[in-house]
C-alpha cells in the first residue's frame, strides 16, 4: 500500500447527545463521506457544552489526527459556546467576522426577521479562521488550522461538508466487500481467523445479525487494494460453501 | 442539590462504527437508562478494535468516572478482542470462566450447534470479574471493578443492562421539561440567556428543528429539583407568549 494514510477525529459536542435526548447521526455520515475520500476516522468523542472540556479534547485530537471535524454548538443561544472554546483552544481572539456579518445581514433583510445581538453571535469567528458556507441556514461554520467547525443539525452539517470537501487532501481510499452467510459467526470464526492471518493488509470484520428468529453473519473485508480484496473475497466465499451455506454478496455497502 | 452526582463514561468499541457501516444506537439508550437512575453520562468515545487504544482509553475513563460501560467486541471471532484488552487494562490474567463455560455448554447442547474453540472464546473472562447474564444469546458480559463490558448488538446490550441495573448506585435523578415554540431560537436567545442566568442550577438547552418548511425550537430544562424546574418552566412559557407564540409542552421527553 503505497498511498499514504490520512486520519481524522470527530468531535460531537452537545449535552443533548449525552442525555440521550438526541441520537447522533452525524458520525456515520462523516465516516462514510470521509472514507470515500480516503480519510479514515480513527476516533470519535461525544462531549458536553463545557468550555474546558472542548478545549482539552480539541487540543488533544488536533495534535493526533490530520483533520478534526466538530459538530454542534454554533447557534445563537447561551449554550452555543463552541466558537469561543475553539478560539480558546487555539489561543486566538474571536470577533464578528465581516463576511459572516454581511451574509447574515442580507439573510435577515430577506426574511424580515430581526438581526439581533443573539443572531449576531453566529458571526463570531476566531481570528485567522476561514468561513465554511452553509447553504441551508446561512450562518457559516469555519476552518481554523486542521479543524473544521460545523453545525449539529444534520442537514446543515451535510451542506457544510459539501463545501469542505474541496479543502481536504484524501489518501488511499478504503474499499470494502460484504458477504452475508446464514450461519452463526461462531461456526466460521476459526477459519475466518486463519483467513485474516493470510491477509494482513485486509481487515476482516464479523457482524452477527438477528432478524426476528433468523440470524446470520455479515463478513466485511476492508482494504485499499482491490485485487487483494477480490482474492480474499473469493476465498471467503469458498470457505462459506464448505459449511454447506451459499454466501450472499451484499452490495453496495 | 444535596444528592450526590454519579458519573459515567461510555466506550463504544468497533471498527464498524468508525467506518460508518454501523450507526450506533447504544449511546442514546445507555444515556437515557442511566439518566433515569441518576447516573449522568459525561463523555462517550468511539474507538477501533485495537488493543492499545482500548487499554489506554479504558484506563483513562475508569479513573475519571464512577462507572464505565463498554459495548462491542466480545463475540467469537478474531476481531473480538475487548475481553483480552480489558484484562490488559486491569493487569490481570484471562481464562475460560467455569460458570460461563457451563452456560455455553448447556446452550450449545440445547441448540445442537458445535461448541467449538471459537465459541469457547466467549467464555474467556478476566480474573476477578463477575459475569453479566445475557438473556438473548447466552454468552455473558462481565463486570470488573467499575467497568461493565457488554455486547455491541443492541438487543443483547439492553438485556445485559437489565441485569446490571441492580449493581449500580444512582445519584440525584436528572429531571427534564421540554417546551416547543414555533419560532427561531435567535429570536428568543437573549431572554433565554437571562432566564438561564437566573436559574444556575438548571441547564437550559435550545434545539432548533426543521420539518420540511416549518421550523421551530425545542427548549429543554434539566435539573434535579422538580419545584425549581416547575418555576423555570412557567417563566419560560410566559416568556414565549411575550413573542405572540403559544408554547407547546412536549412530553414525555
Amino acid at each position: 500500500m503505497s498511498a499514504k494514510m490520512v486520519t481524522a477525529g470527530v468531535l460531537l459536542i452537545g449535552d443533548e447527545l449525552l442525555s440521550g435526548r438526541t441520537r447522533d447521526i452525524n458520525l456515520s455520515y462523516l465516516a462514510k463521506f470521509l472514507g470515500e475520500m480516503g480519510i479514515q476516522v480513527r476516533e470519535a468523542r461525544v462531549i458536553p457544552d463545557v468550555d474546558e472540556t472542548i478545549v482539552a479534547t480539541l487540543n488533544e485530537m488536533r495534535a493526533r489526527f490530520d483533520y478534526v471535524f466538530t459538530t454542534g454548538g454554533i447557534g445563537p443561544t447561551h449554550d452555543d459556546i463552541t466558537a469561543d472554546a475553539v478560539a480558546h483552544a487555539f489561543g486566538v481572539g474571536i470577533d464578528h467576522h465581516p463576511e459572516a456579518m454581511a451574509l447574515l445581514t442580507a439573510h435577515y433583510a430577506r426574511t424580515g426577521a430581526e438581526f439581533n445581538d443573539s443572531r449576531r453571535r453566529m458571526a463570531r469567528i476566531p481570528h485567522g479562521a476561514s468561513l465554511i458556507p452553509n447553504a441551508v441556514s446561512v450562518a457559516p461554520g469555519f476552518q481554523i488550522g486542521n479543524v473544521f467547525v460545523m453545525a449539529g443539525v444534520p442537514m446543515v452539517m451535510q451542506s457544510m461538508m459539501d463545501a469542505v470537501a474541496a479543502r481536504l487532501e484524501g489518501g488511499a481510499r478504503m474499499l470494502s466487500r460484504t458477504v452475508g452467510a446464514a450461519m452463526g459467526e461462531g461456526q466460521i470464526a476459526e477459519k475466518l481467523g486463519a483467513l485474516q492471518a493470510r491477509y494482513p493488509d485486509i481487515s476482516i470484520g464479523s457482524y452477527p445479525y438477528y432478524r426476528g428468529t433468523v440470524f446470520g453473519t455479515n463478513l466485511v473485508l476492508r482494504g485499499t487494494d482491490s485485487d487483494l480484496l477480490d482474492a480474499a473475497e473469493a476465498e471467503l466465499m469458498t470457505l462459506i460453501r464448505t459449511f454447506g451455506v451459499e454466501p450472499v454478496r451484499v452490495s453496495p455497502e
